[in-house]
């Protein structure tokens, strides 16, 4: 059986078990005071071109965004989302648990357009009754988004340009984002992002590490006594090395951005093989999922040998599914899949 | 330099490591429904002498804490605990961020009593105000304590059968647990604890694992979605792999216990050591976790060379200090420590 | 000038003052346990002709909204309501404040559809990733709704069918429910309402109260220790008399429905009005609120003599304004504002 | 029957339900933007002597700690109280509910100590651990206290430098302010509360309102959007006006210390009645507030006639019983309360 459900199927890239296998029995302090940390921090500023970005590292994805918005939204605001980001729906109502309502927008292939930002923005702050409202504090997006779409660098810097007149923080979910950055079709960096977004993270977990984000605070925007936020939100690890040493591997020599272009490199021959024996995309993605259309039959006959994600029906007779690749995936589970289809 | 700072300075027991590369590139499901975490939770089971026991994996300590007491609690109930408890004490307000009290009762040496307990309990349902009051809801230990100590089965009976009484769940904080079963001066073994507890965790992370808490619940009592909860406070683990392969680790031929029973044999050699060179004990710790009283002057020529914890002032002219043992505590450190005292 | 701009604008029925400063210097216990509340309830009880409801007095309609639903869900759970709801729009984020996700349905005039709830609850309960999603634990509805718009028996008896095969609480907002039972309109009367509710309530503030709204629990499906839940969302009144001797007053001699019934009359009057002047409706509404399209020029010119509220922009030239009438409106404010328009 | 349990046994000073009485009809905006609330806030500006003071008005005393403690605590810190403020022992949990710790220190009848306070934010700020604890980000008293004693001038004054010199808010809760302040026995006036405070409440329901109280904030210290935190706190009244009504009474003329005064004269002669026959004080309490021992047959006898508060027992065969007299104790209820004892 091969596996193409997601891209967090596999343990680690190998340089990082190796990493830490050799500095395993070293003694250092806990809680992410480490010097494993703080050379990962450093690289990780130079990446991103900001040396005065503030750096931490957490578990996962969801922690990370309740802990973000939880930390810098006042109690009467909300975030703003697109009704399809992974704050508003899948993230079993973490958000709402710290108190704060997700305000929903249209959605276009995942991404929320700064049109309609600004247009809820004015509506807002003209409503004489606003009082009685949740106030939009933070715009949430994420890059790429729920379905592998990429903001471009005039969208991210119109989204940012609102985000700076009404004084409201700009937060970018990266949870996949090498394979964002190492697109083929994308024209945003890393420091883009540094540049246009208040806060974001980078997503270990989904990008060659055992587990881990890495969230960038970048212009001396943290929140007080944010380590003390971290544990009351239960996501301070106490052997906090682990975060470090794997971060420090990442951004070593451009390993994260090598493993994310394989994975891009993977993802765009499963989109060659599928258009080749003449499936039809559901949505042309740029990163690492892919949705293809399928014949409901032949879905039930392929997963069989083949796991995949059902993302959503079509027709009476096809559906959406989704392929996802990693900087795991092998040439060998490529040729495998494309002798089933 | 020597570190006895804590048990949680060096990575994982490289047993650990060695699984985690071996199983590194297989393909499982993610969020703990692997073979890895079904296979602990067997071994886990058979450990406690629970056929029916339900277990669930987390990464921290905190974390766990604040989401099996805000999921076992009813709005209106808070958790008792010593008020030297780390919910108490130590955790950053993470309980009462979840909406609940924390109601402290004296400790001895960490410890709470029976007699506290009862006291209480009946003075609270006494009480005729008492729905302007927080309703008790849970009883929270930890065993080993703050302190290093341990219940007897009689006080952990005592309590467990007042919970009861009162039907209200005990919850045995176990984050150093294998130091207290190996403990030499325990009577209270891992099925005694799945016996008197409603719920309980395991500790992983000081325990030989990277990172990871087992929790268990002794008797079909899980809260319904509990991996929603889970979710919800930013528990869920997407490789949850990673814990189940720990777990199963440390709960293959004995692993926890032996590495624990190395821990206990280093902090009783290093208890002599003092003792035989004069120094005095600010209490007869039973666990890893040894206090001793030193002259401030050789505090601070000591920490030149070892580090170890500032406890507590004792007088003008003497400190408690603490020095932790953990599994990868060796000879050579002590012998290195025990040229200098 | 004249106001129409809601149905709180004056302060009680004068009856009501009348008992507040005959019981005035009348010694009672706190807390809603005195006389006074026990005969209200008693007299609710009849009218809802449901002899078993447990009944709760609170001061005002978001501190109701947040209690009812905060104490009826589970913490994996959210609420489904109309994307008009009052509790998604215009409570400043007070159900998030405990906790939960407002779970937003599309609206049909401030209503919901028997039909889109059943395609979401059945959505739900196939998703397969539901644990990483809000689970719907409770059926908000308005009646009257936020357009003034009420539920036929029919529609009513249909959400109350989803809601009990998912068994999950249907709640009504009744914070305007006197004008809906007097509606002309209407088939559906208060122990109905009782029939095919688990929770609702009965508002006062809106309908001759100087406060206070009654919550029924039409099904011995009160929340345990919901006092305590009272106490502590900050809505148990000292004076709780003050709660008894109102709705004691307004369900005695059938005053709530005679006051609502008024209401109405001066809603049709005010409607025929315009109509009769040539003016068109949004929206044909059968209760207390009426909303008419102004051109914009008028609406300026109106606003220096009488005062109501804007409501939304219509087309380029036009817009929606809100006349609301209650039990206090008089003939001769209806004269006046007729002259006027 | 005669009735001394507490000081909200009866309804509003005859006075307000004039008032509101007479007001009954006109139409006003709701929400608190009505020119009594106007009026009655700037009577309170100059009877506080600090015309810069922002004024809000809230319901009920349990509401408005949880609104002014949450709305002005960061995440990360919690409220310093005496372990028997209401706050801590009797408000069901409210401050917990709202994420935040209550951190208790000891208490002198009902005060917290100057020495106690600084030992222990000095203890904090000294701690090298305290990312991992909660931070006292404000001290909250009542002023009476439960016990009804009273801060002196130069105790709040030394509350208040210590506050000022850590930068965090002093509150004081005057839920029977007005008792505390036409005490024979204080030198504090409302102005000295108004200087050393940053946050305080006037207390209505106690004194004469039907409830209601009212929240200064003393140096444009409001927190921001704070309307829009009453809404979300459930704590904003759509008949506004109810709250300016009757607070432009109680502080029209005098009426508020009035009344107060008259109060503490039936509590001056009450405890000079049980003093005369021979009786004891627990504490000699200077406000309305007295605690009696009594013998445990006689209490009993004792309530078939005369209703108070039990406190708690003192030895074997005495205890502790509260009486409360209020605005609106008369002299034959005292001559009643005489003849007995």
């Amino acid at each position: 059986m091969w596996y193409f459900d997601n891209d967090y199927l596999e343990g680690a890239h190998p340089e990082i078990l190796k990493c830490l296998t050799e500095t395993n029995l070293e003694q250092t302090p806990g809680y992410g005071e480490d010097h494993y940390c703080a050379a990962a921090k450093d690289k990780i500023r130079t990446a991103c071109g900001c040396p005065g970005a503030d750096i931490y590292f957490t578990v996962g994805g969801t922690q990370t965004n309740a802990l973000v918005i939880d930390s810098l939204l006042h109690s009467y605001e909300g975030v703003i989302s697109a009704q399809t980001g992974h704050v508003n729906a899948h993230e079993a109502g973490a958000i709402e648990f710290t108190g704060h309502k997700v305000l929903s927008l249209p959605h276009y292939q995942g991404k929320i357009s700064a049109a309609d930002l600004s247009d809820y923005l004015k509506k807002f702050w003209k409503d004489e009754n606003r009082e009685h409202m949740v106030f939009p504090g933070m715009v949430y997006i994420s890059h790429p988004t729920e379905y592998g779409t990429l903001y471009t660098k005039d969208e991210l810097s119109a989204l940012s340009d609102l985000c700076r007149a009404y004084r409201i923080p700009l937060y970018l979910d990266g949870a996949r984002l090498g394979y964002g950055l190492m697109s083929r079709s994308t024209d945003v960096t890393l420091p883009d992002i540094a540049k246009y977004c208040d806060v974001f993270y980078i997503g270990g977990t989904k990008v060659g590490a055992l587990f881990g984000e890495a969230v960038v605070f970048t212009h001396q925007n943290t929140p007080a006594h944010f380590t003390a936020l971290l544990k009351q939100h239960g996501a301070l690890l106490a052997k906090g090395r682990m975060l470090g040493i794997q971060f420090d591997t990442l951004f070593t020599n451009g390993l994260y951005f090598q493993i994310s272009a394989h994975a891009i490199d993977m993802a765009e021959r499963l989109k060659e093989m599928f258009l080749k024996k003449g499936y039809e995309l559901f949505m042309d993605s740029p990163t690492n999922q892919q949705f293809i259309i399928l014949e409901n039959d032949f879905i039930q006959e392929l997963q069989k040998k083949v796991s995949f994600s059902y993302w959503e029906p079509l027709d009476g007779h096809r559906s959406v599914v989704r392929f996802a690749t990693s900087w795991a995936t092998t040439k060998e589970q490529l040729d495998a899949l494309e002798a089933l289809i």
